[in-house]
């Protein structure tokens, strides 16, 4: 497994951490991570993110109920982003949909 | 379709875009984009970046010959976050891997 202290938190102490569900491969959210969210997120094995709207801690879920749980957490090449694929208990948007890219198209191909 | 004027990108003038093969749902980069880019994406049909690193424009396979073909291209709910999805020509990652995320792991459930 990697070493954490190796991982580069950006100048807000922040990574970007993309949520994928694991079963479907479908993409449910962009958040952020910082080092604190991130160890809460390995010792539960829930999604524990930063708001940034909020400047504070966010156990997905917590309210919601919707939990995400972590099946496999990944960095990338460089060391600057996260992989994190779940099994969630409900909808990942606070809007109510599966993702929080089911809306807002800006181009879809004909062909697909 | 959405009006691009209403993404919000960052005070570097940046938004993430999460790259997603469209026929694996394999998740291949996290990478940015500024409106340039964005715009040449969208004319192209092509991904094209702002390199963070060599502050420059990066249409992706130019060099390489792999090239990345949209086939959608949508915002998150908070119109911060970019998810593409697109057809290969060849390895995303300047490693010569599928994906940026094929190495360095985390966690991974024994579930799984």
């Amino acid at each position: 497994m990697m070493d954490l202290d190796t991982l580069k938190f950006d100048d807000r102490g922040l990574i970007p951490a993309i949520v994928q569900d694991a079963d479907t491969g479908k993409v449910l959210t962009l958040a952020y991570m910082n080092r604190e969210s991130l160890k809460i997120s390995l010792e539960k094995k829930l999604t524990c993110f930063w708001s940034r709207s909020r400047q504070e801690l966010w156990l997905k879920g917590e309210t919601s109920g919707n939990y995400q749980h972590i099946v496999e957490l990944r960095a990338d090449c460089d060391k600057d982003a996260l992989l994190v694929r779940v099994r969630k208990d409900g909808p990942a948007c606070h809007l109510g949909t599966d993702s929080c890219f089911d809306g807002n198209p800006i181009y879809e191909s004909e062909e697909d």
